[in-house]
């Protein structure tokens, strides 16, 4: 097998060529057919993230050993099955939920692997999807894509579970009035179709790039706001119909988070999803004054996915563009995603 | 009447005679049988309250004009009511809903007064009951006491209500393992009998200074923490049986939003009511990646308010101590309690 | 010999008996006359000081054990000298220099001893004149201060020393446009008096405290300044003939560093006094782009104090109020200083 | 005539044929040889500078009118003068000094015109040499390069004079000991070689890319240090030969201004020059207490700049390495600088 993997942190990826894998126990081992590349993937392979006033998460201090192969947004094909797997059809397309647990803390217990204490996640604390292969250790992290195409699927297990699971965290919220999306990336873009496919009303849209403000219209946004503009945040509640009482922030940034902050109503929830880096920028009195809730939001649960690919089944989740790299151009594929020159999602095909 | 009140911002109270009130419409006039003394009073008198790196909140541009009569913690007798008030028993006693709204916004609408646009709330936006006289704009806001004791019912309409909200916003984290309680003032030994009552298990609670440790134990603390030990963070997951899910801030400084966030499990609330001041602490991408759900809680609802008597009138809460003082010594009062001199609370009482 | 000591950090001060002091080698024992009860007190008796964003700095990981007697503000009378002392007029009353060093360091070889990285300084790190005894470990320390009297000349260890240093780190920016003096506690009330004495123009004054504000007036400020007034800004700048060029911050709380540093002008000097404590406020890119330098000034040297000590002597300086209280109320008068009750100085007088 | 400007702040460049200048009193129009591309410039395209919790500076609310020709770094050839000139020889090349002020403001009269509060700098607040012809106010701002390479002298009008003007602030303290230089960029490097001619010990220089720390070492670092590596801090101190009592910030990020002041000796300074943005992450208290001097530093004066020239000349600075762009590839040379992938100095060449 063939892998592409971190050798040192803040270095490039190296490619390497290793022994096929075989399956213990429980274990299956798939053939990678799509790995997306994800932002993620950015901040571990530069080994960690911006915590504010000089601060840095470091990955080396929070179990992510190297070498490490990337890739969290996996679909594959089963090749071969230890002998506890059960019976697996070795025909179809499976799409793996990469956020496995330990199996025995509280939260892998109430069915929340997505915030186990000792994660073994694919791609960050085990070896993921930038490969010819990749080993699951349980089949239950399978999901049956049945005809969708790997491209579109493989990254609904990170940036549309995030979305979906950062959407569901308001509750009814969207329902009474338009959401503020902060970030017309990649997850903005799906949140959109979330929201229309969940039959809520159109959010309102906050980016600072014209050419991503008009994207976000295209796909469906009621209203679209340039954050930098003087009058955004009266802007912003003229489309919501009154200060919102709702707001993702998909970007994760000192200035996005006093933005979502600033323009909420009393009594509304923030959802914090995006990954930037600082630190926050909120004046504590005002987060009781207002009673406003603060909901930070990682990925999403095994059920949660499960969730998401029935509502992808039903066609009304359009896919969003994606760009191919063959697995040996991981490396360049990751420079342009941090340059921002991918639209949509960049995706390796290790073929 | 007479009535201790603020003519300018940072100077002390001014005892000052009115005319005696007259109500109109709906409203009803109460003699003053008991006002609690609050934190927030300080800040009133004060002007203002520190949102960190330099900034502050005045009073002065939300909507405070002066002279105020301070006061929201007031239980009264009728004394006159307005043509549209409807029949009053003028027998009883009455604890007032000091937290009065528009009545239009979409907060009042749904019940949340304490979170209106445009407020109306006694003893801060309107006049208190630092006075003999207290004018409330319609009976709905009067609770019947019964036989309580006005001084000991008069907190629980912001000492007593906040720290039952605080605890509702909490669901049923606190049935399934202890909550921290940081700060064992009146609102800390509040949650503590509150938790007793709502056969909660009993709670953890962090405290800098010993003697309201010892006062935290004695009121049935499960364990009580110095947060400024080396190994502070190691003994609160111990006493609650691993890292807190649910930690309330009864201080809200930077120093105890520090401490409630780092101790606080992934999937965690953290519930912010205190106002000391200062900015969030919070490094961005741990909100998210750790999940947790920061809740800023103001006071309560009228509905929460009615809740409350329910449980005080069982008798499950017993009242924390107080400390009469006569109105005329209103502005000594606040200086006591500003010098941290007093235990329990203090009561004014015009009589 | 008695003294008023900290036995545990938090806690108030406790009386104690002991031995009679002996020198050794070079070492003087002084008869206490006089000791100040200064703001930095407060803090080391608190065990501590806000570093902003929930962080502390703790006296007990810098090198100060327990139990130590308070008191860097010493006069005293020579009773014993050790066998390497030298001569000393035991007749005379010497003002006690407090920031003594290790003598070995690059700081203390350049004769700044209050810049050593192991110091011993009286009051905080060795024990000092909350007593009736205080060891001192060379005649060098010592300054004759004539017929003064001692209850003024103490205050001129610290604070009236603290004051000195820091208006010479201005150079010569105060000659040519008045100083913004921010706080107007006893040292910038000294510094107002400095400054007459060093024939520089009179300063402008900043304090959120009218009776403050009326003192500074009163000690001849060219003007004075509520700096939470709305136009506060426009206000300095028009008193200090455009935008001033030097400002000397004797809080060093979030609000004055932030104050300071905005009214500054390009290539100006914010002089940092104040142990009020919290974060920094500055925006980086500000620092570099206004060109400002802001310079960190703690107490001062040896040589800087027998300067001060030869403007005192020509008269030059009135004494600030000062406030005696008897040794064994210590810590009332502690207290009373921490609740802002103090007009200009308290001073212990063990006798 | 030819220009590639600014129309959209966050757009690409646009170039617009325009019609050749004429020179009005003593102005001076030249043809330009050669543009430095900058790090400013790419703030002045992107609209602004983060400057923490949220904040932004807006050049659109700092006297930044579009559209805007960039370019600061500007060699040039005479070819029109007004009548007010006086005499030039335009058979020279020379070198333009940018940072040019309103004449009448303090700062203007006392030399310092790159402090000035009405500034017209070259290629920020009026037009500069991203075009075929430059227009200069006087010619007093023209410095004759003799024989030097225009491409090699463009960048000393502001690199070079930003990294003299950095170490002149640090006094003789780069003398005692070796200077810690942050970051090992275009400043970094210029000040290793000007360490150099101006014989002061070569300094220790700490970087996080390892390319950038091993050209460091091949320009004379006495040593490299990874400020990431968890005991960075003693290395430094290592290296240095005790806590540094210099340390110059070439980057200025929350993360290099953190480790600036945490590694700086008491009394030590810290030049601030970097403009990547954040907020100061600095503990307010232990500006005062370690008594350190941080020392905002932007470009320099025009007598700074003849200062340079004359060490330039004597050819002790060996040019650093610089890539040739065409003036119409202005915005992919820009692009290419905020990617990382400049190594030295991009220069525009319009012929
Ligand atoms: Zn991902
Ligand atoms: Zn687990
Ligand atoms: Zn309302
Ligand atoms: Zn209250
Ligand atoms: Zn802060
Ligand atoms: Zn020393
Ligand atoms: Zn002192
Ligand atoms: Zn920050
Ligand atoms: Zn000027
Ligand atoms: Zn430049």
């Amino acid at each position: 097998m063939h892998c592409q993997c971190i050798t040192r942190f803040g270095q490039p990826l190296e490619g390497q060529d290793r022994a096929d894998m075989t399956p213990q126990g429980s274990e299956v081992i798939l053939e990678v057919l799509a790995a997306g590349v994800c932002h993620t993937d950015l901040h571990v392979r530069e080994g960690g993230v911006d915590l504010g006033h000089g601060a840095r998460l470091e990955y080396a201090q929070r179990g992510v050993s190297l070498p490490r192969t990337l890739g969290h947004e996996n679909v594959g094909r089963v090749i071969a099955a230890g002998p506890d797997a059960g019976d697996i059809d070795i025909s179809r397309n499976y799409l793996i939920y990469p956020w496995c647990g330990c199996g025995v803390c509280a939260a892998c217990q109430s069915g929340q692997e997505n915030l186990c204490v000792a994660p073994k996640f694919l791609g960050i604390h085990v070896d993921g999807g930038y490969a010819t292969q990749i080993r699951v250790s349980h089949p239950r992290y399978l999901f049956d894509i049945g005809d969708m195409d790997p491209m579109h699927a493989a990254p609904l297990a990170c940036s549309g579970l995030t979305t979906y699971a950062a959407l569901k965290k308001l509750g009814d919220r969207p329902r009474r009035q338009p959401v503020l999306i902060i970030g017309a990336g990649g997850l903005g873009l799906t949140a959109i179709q979330l929201i229309g496919a969940l039959d809520m009303p159109a959010p309102v849209v906050a980016d600072i790039d014209p050419a991503k403000r008009e994207a976000a219209r295209a796909a469906g946004a009621h209203a679209v706001v340039d954050p930098r503009d003087p009058d955004a945040a009266s802007a912003i509640a003229k489309a919501c119909g009154g200060a919102p009482s709702a707001v993702i922030d998909f970007v994760g940034a000192e200035a996005t988070a006093k933005l979502g902050f600033d323009v909420l109503a009393k009594g509304g929830m923030l959802v914090s999803v995006g990954l930037f880096g600082g630190s926050s920028p909120w004046p504590l009195p005002l987060v009781a004054l207002k009673a406003v809730t603060i909901a930070g939001s990682y990925v999403g649960s095994l059920a949660e996915l499960g969730e998401l690919l029935d509502i992808a089944r039903t066609g009304a989740i359009k896919p969003i563009p994606t760009v191919r790299f063959p697995l040996s151009e991981a490396e360049g594929a990751m420079n342009r995603l941090e340059a921002g020159g991918v639209i949509g999602r960049a995706v390796l095909t290790p073929g």
